[in-house]
């Protein structure tokens, strides 16, 4: 079945406040099973609104509309589509009354302009608002229905979840599932990817597979459709398996986990602690640590080093280094990684100095130059890293190479003791 | 001039990211006087994404797209386009040459499929891209123009400032204005903050009045529309003069003026230094500092103290506080905030000691409780709040009330020296 959704409302076209109903919707819809091929955004206008919904029902089997049903004059949705159905509206006393309460509970006079939050197309079975005043809308005609659902996310998806999903799988069955999986990697661009699995690719059908970039990262998405959720976890762990193995150092989380969460379980699970010293990142990637619960374990503390004065008298810096060969130096970076290790006693410390700009630069160093050190069991690493970007971005994309060179130091670890 | 906005990509379909372009679009295009009218979001399906694009161009004068000018097979919007209007694509030397720069900077190799971003519809403009490797497309026909811009937002917002603003108003001349002005407000709610300005909601016309909570502030946005900048900048003005002085210790910025460059600009007038010693924060209020350009001049370092051993070898803070008060104690946060001052010797010390949660609580000490002292030329102060939320949101919120005591903290140093 085709779902098209149609989100209303002048703020939204206007981009004064961001739509998360249509990718709400959109997410729900495909687990379902349910395809969504379009989605539309108008203002609270008669004649387009009946233009676009025309359309959405000449293409879709049914069509979702969010937001319209408030009490205002500007709330139009739910008569354009009583017109579209040729359906006149009717007091429903059961609504009135419900919104009279809604109104006494709250001690508060009702405004007589709510009550055209009662009015009903004849004929539509009614959606009750646990959250809200305006309840949404069933219509059914000629094999296409629509449905309308108040435009606040907290009301839409309480009343979609509850009142819209029981209704579409008693009307339509199971639509079979759809599941999705990413897989996270970095050091590697989007189309050197694509080549590694082109031929996955190009033979893809079910699952497919989406190649995506993203700040510090690209991701690949594979979806499956399936009869149930196993057989679909099956064709994805199929495909999987073949994808891993041509990319793997390159992965490193799948689903919903981000980098800080990769490196801190490598870390938990090695039992290894970690400090810092951040310069160019200011304190960046300590942050991205620190988001996850319980990132006490392996964290200790760091030093956001922001001036030499702090490089040289609280990490150690020598002050020829940083002299002669500068802050912003692969020594500077060494000197800072074993200056917090020992300072704060870790099994590892991360060292990071660079040029984030727009000032700064020099012809040798320009903006972006990063110098990023770590020192640990193994002895340490220092890599350099030429970054593009804006100042926050240099800082995020640093933080991430910083993150991966943690979890692959840590990985190295693991496999030297296994060898 | 009327404009209608097409995203592309399955992943916005599929609600699998958040489409930030279509409400820039939106906002920018109206600012400028241009109404959008539908705004449609459709995957990466020729025949589909063809369909859409024609009944756009039958309503609207200009349609922009964005996304799908990547170099991946997925990538069709630019073909589709070129169709549309029977133009055949072409390798265009300068595009080519500008990608394999980019790569070249990078010291990478370019993957084949990148040339892909070099082709070109004929006779089409081409938008240089300072931000990717993928360029923009400009194509007129017959009074209709299609504008393709890439996806990733911080490509797409660049170019549509630099190249396609300039592009409009070359060829429509000006469409009247719309400003807004956004006041950024601290300490305050919102319906607190809308009865101080009731009586002036109520008779807004033009300039129209918006409150809006946002994580860690509430906003006003001021609208006005004019002939010209200065008109609806006028209207601004007065309406501005008579909010301001109603609230005017609440407001710590205007317009996009984030909190960090505030304080930042509060700390560099009065030539104060400044260090911070992190707890609960993790790093955030010094990243986010850090964000900012030239911020190492009143910056100069900090150290977030993720232990307790942290708290007492390098911040001072006596065991005995940790013990009998605990690491999450107003005592703790003075003693945090003064020892890193003296450590770093800078003007301003700030401590910040809490429970982001989930894990740590007490009975006495729930999650969201967050002691914050800041130590200066006028003595130390101490502050206690209650957060709620989630870890992320509490780091936050502390790191917002933070910024906000040390822009209070400078303000008031002033308003004692001006006595």
């Amino acid at each position: 079945m085709i779902v098209e959704i149609l989100t209303t409302g002048t703020e939204l076209l206007l981009g004064q406040i961001t739509n998360t109903n249509a990718p709400y919707l959109a997410r729900e819809l495909n687990r379902l099973g349910f395809d969504v091929l379009y989605q539309s955004t108008i203002g609270d206008n008669r004649e387009r609104m009946a233009q676009v919904l025309s359309l959405a029902l000449s293409r879709a089997d049914i069509v979702i509309t969010s937001g319209g049903l408030g009490p205002t004059q500007g709330d139009i949705t739910k008569e354009v589509c009583a017109q579209i159905f040729k359906r006149n509206l009717y007091l429903h006393e059961p609504s009135q009354n419900k919104i009279k309460c809604f109104f006494a509970q709250r001690h508060a006079q009702m405004p007589q302009s709510n009550l055209r939050q009662a009015m009903i197309p004849e004929g539509a079975l009614i959606l009750e608002n646990e959250r809200g005043t305006a309840p949404g809308i069933i219509m059914e005609e000629n094999e296409k229905v629509i449905i309308n659902l108040p435009g606040p996310p907290h009301e839409l998806e309480h009343m979609f979840k509850h009142a819209v999903v029981p209704y579409l799988q008693d009307k339509y069955g199971s639509q079979g599932v759809i599941l999705s999986r990413v897989l996270h990697t970095y050091g590697i661009g989007e189309s050197a990817l694509e080549e590694k699995i082109a031929d996955l690719i190009a033979a893809q059908h079910n699952p497919t597979i989406a190649l995506l970039a993203r700040p510090g990262e690209v991701i690949i998405r594979i979806t499956a459709k399936g009869d149930t959720e196993a057989s679909a976890e099956k064709l994805i762990d199929q495909l999987q398996q073949v994808i891993v193995p041509r990319i793997s150092q390159y992965i490193f989380a799948f689903d919903d986990t981000p980098m800080e969460v990769a490196v801190g379980q490598e870390l938990l699970h090695r039992n290894l602690s970690l400090s810092l010293a951040e310069s160019c990142t200011g304190g960046l990637i300590t942050s991205r640590l620190t988001d996850i619960p319980g990132s006490s374990a392996y964290l200790c503390g760091s030093i956001v080093c922001y001036s030499n004065k702090v490089k040289e008298e609280h990490l150690g810096v020598p002050q020829d280094i940083l002299i002669n060969q500068g802050a912003v130096s692969e020594e500077t970076a060494i000197a800072m990684a074993t200056g917090i290790r020992r300072k704060l006693n870790t099994s590892l410390g991360v060292g990071i100095t660079g040029i984030a700009g727009p000032g700064g630069a020099t012809a040798e160093k320009p903006v972006g130059l990063v110098y990023m050190a770590i020192d640990g069991p193994a002895g340490f690493q220092c890599h350099k890293y030429q970054f593009l970007g804006q100042r926050t971005e240099i800082k995020f994309r640093a933080s991430q190479a910083a993150l991966d060179m943690i979890r692959r130091y840590v990985r190295d670890l693991t496999l030297q003791e296994e060898i």
